[in-house]
């Protein structure tokens, strides 16, 4: 039996211990939205990786601590591996088919919070390399891991934590919390994430509400002075009309377009799982639809909240009102200038009442997709897929690579088990189990490919 | 002692066995808008009446049940007298000092929801009655009760239940649920109420919610469509943009104005009990203001609903959006005509796929200010405040008054001891016993004075 086949045999053999160490990670909760079950989850990552020899700390920060880890290996190159113990609040708890923090495999799928996003990633990795070492004795090269705790909510403080823990977290690539596969089961590899800045905007005119019949014609109304503010940020044409908004923005280059144009269309299916009635400003789909889902920046109403909100009527006019928005930013965009342009638009525009919150985010962030440890990554998936990973120049979705690249400057690559209908930051939050068997015997043959490459 | 001398006496001897009993009757919630406790509280008043040997009934609706209550007196004349059972929702509970459904007192005030709206004014005009017969052996005339339990959402079954039941609850005047003292203890007639249209505005974008990094540019965002509808409703000048909207709006007449003037400035007093920056479009207080607070149309938003609202940040598309909405409508607008207009509105406007939910309401209601009801319930305050009620041509409250003049073919007045920090809607709502004591002086003088005239 070659060493591989072996490999693969202890994969296989380990799933069911491997699903069951998940089961007990993601039934922790670990909300960092709402503060909740932080602390105990870091100390259960902790053990997952000091269980395998890895030399482990829980390093503070002013926000979730982070977990570092590392454990030396044959080689002299150093693989540093990403992810996160936070997961997205599980509200709204009604449309769960089963409790968000009870994990549970139905129809050989496992449901729950942050199964896929991003803790079963976690624990996919140790398969592999529980497996590399009952292959061997000792890693085919160093490996670190830098898990955090913060990533749903902008990843506020992990930038600052790169920069300090530079020496530290030392390494040759990077490999991302995350990875899909699209609706036809393809790999892709996500070569770069779009930014993100993420706001809470509030308005108060009275200390207290309203009878509506008293103040209606005469009291400033929190309610609408928050959506006459929200209708200047965007257009109904889905123009963002901040002054300045787009000046960084890049085009795509051509090498770009070329990727994106190779990738498959995805318009019924996202037509059919999100039961959309069209996509906006009249797309249909094709390269245009791609282009525009990650190479363009984004304003979006994440939240409303004002008033009454209970059933039936109630005659009140509200004397606070906010909303919670996220932009995401593409290259060379950054947070700090989006809240100065937003700030001073809200002023220019009528609307100093309303006050701005940063609650996190970070710059976009690209390696470059024809870089050779992406190639790595993309090459090794082969044997397990029957084809190399697809390589797209960019994701929609955010994440602190920025300072990887560019504090640490490391390529950075993805690699995952999601996919489309994964609902991540959804209700029903699942993983493939054929998926998750697949990453990990990609990784296995990822981490020994880079141990052996130079 | 004089007749009048023993019901005063009566009056203030058994204050407190009167506060005792509206403190069983706010203890039983009947929140309309939720539909809890409704069919307890009806056989509460039911009992209440019946207790002063009133023949009762309580009556079904295609909604809440009717109390309708009888007792013939010495004299010819009917006095109908307009009361509601039902309470606004507690919403916010943790602004409540105290909990909203445990009437307590403090500092000579009664806390808890509905003890003033309205609760309070049908025992306090209990207290009358008993007074009354325990001067006499019957009332001065007949006087019959119609409670009602749907006031709080529009009252949306009273005035076909009004239309039916004309025979039976006819009456040569009725004393409405409500009046109010202003902020220097001056007694206020309130002549006429504005009409309300409350509808809730929902739009579905998808069949459920998104990862926003997915779908940020390119999928619909239910939060953003109806921010946009919102904002083509009312711009920021507070004009309601809806065609048609004041086509039917009748400016207040000379005496109407007149009337207007004689009333108090009442800026300073909002300005100070709401922390107010100021008023809309630059009003400052004066006559302007009132006739603005009461004359005109409104647009006001109640509630809205969208997203992730809970703590920090959730990175989530919406698929859904709400927003309740009350117009508070003059004469001669109707609820009907404004839907209609609304709905032609929203469409030409490109918002067909927001929905619109008609929650209640009904047409704004004037008495001649100037009619011998009127004059002779303002007179009937003078022995009691040491002055009459000022009469106020217009209020900018609504209720199903419409029904009583236009069906009924009676004067209504208003009466009663609200005052400006009574907090109707709103948490720690209040009565002061002082004027609670006062309006049941008030309401013994009106009957006899009312069974006298002809």
């Amino acid at each position: 039996m070659s060493d591989l086949a072996a490999i693969d045999r202890y994969l296989e053999t380990h799933l069911d211990d491997s699903i069951a160490e998940l089961k007990r990670y993601a039934a922790q909760p670990s909300i960092a939205a709402q503060g909740r079950g932080m602390g105990e989850c870091a100390r259960l990552v902790e053990a997952m990786l000091a269980r395998r020899g890895f030399r482990c700390e829980i390093m503070p920060t002013a926000g979730a601590e982070v977990v570092v880890a590392e454990r030396a290996g044959a080689g002299e190159r150093t693989l540093l591996i990403y992810n996160h113990y936070d997961v997205q609040p599980p509200e709204p708890f009604e449309l769960w088919t089963s409790p968000p923090f009870e994990p549970v495999v139905r129809d050989g799928r496992l449901f729950g919070r942050g199964v896929s996003d991003d803790k079963g990633h976690l624990t996919a990795r140790l398969l592999a390399i529980d497996a590399l070492l009952a292959a061997g004795d000792e890693l085919p090269c160093r490996i670190k891991f830098v898990v955090e705790g913060e990533e749903e909510i902008g990843s506020v403080h992990l930038p600052e934590f790169v920069r300090r823990q530079r020496q530290r977290l030392a390494a040759d690539a990077c490999l991302w919390e995350f990875g899909y596969v699209d609706h036809r089961d393809v790999p892709l590899m996500h070569a770069g994430l779009r930014g993100i800045c993420y706001v809470e905007l509030s308005v108060r005119t009275a200390t207290l509400d309203v009878h509506s019949g008293l103040g209606g014609s005469i009291f400033p109304n929190a309610a609408w002075r928050l959506t006459w503010a929200l209708a200047t940020l965007k257009d109904a044409h889905e123009r963002i009309r901040i002054p300045g908004f787009y000046d960084a923005v890049k085009p795509p280059s051509p090498r770009d377009r070329e990727l994106m144009a190779a990738l498959p269309d995805a318009a019924d299916e996202y037509r059919e799982r999100y039961g959309l009635a069209g996509f906006l400003r009249g797309m249909t789909g094709g390269v245009a639809l791609r282009l525009a889902e990650v190479f363009e920046p984004t304003c979006t109403i994440c939240g409303l909240t004002s008033g009454y909100q209970g059933a039936g009527s109630k005659t009140v006019l509200p004397a606070l009102a906010s909303a919670k928005v996220d932009f995401r930013l593409v290259p060379d965009q950054t947070p700090a200038e989006v809240l100065r342009q937003l700030r001073a638009h809200l002023d220019a525009a009528g609307f100093p009442d309303v006050a701005i919150e940063f609650l996190g985010g970070g710059p976009p962030g690209r390696t470059d997709p024809d870089h050779p440890f992406v190639r790595l990554v993309a090459d090794t998936a082969t044997p397990v897929f029957g084809m190399p990973m697809q390589v797209v120049p960019m994701v929609g979705g955010s994440g602190p690579n920025h300072a990887f690249i560019h504090e640490l400057g490391v390529p950075v690559a993805t690699a995952g088990f999601g996919y489309p209908d994964t609902r991540a930051h959804a209700p029903d939050e699942n993983l493939r189990l054929d998926l998750y068997l697949k990453h990990a015997r990609h990784v296995a043959r990822l981490i020994r490919a880079f141990a052996a490459a130079r």
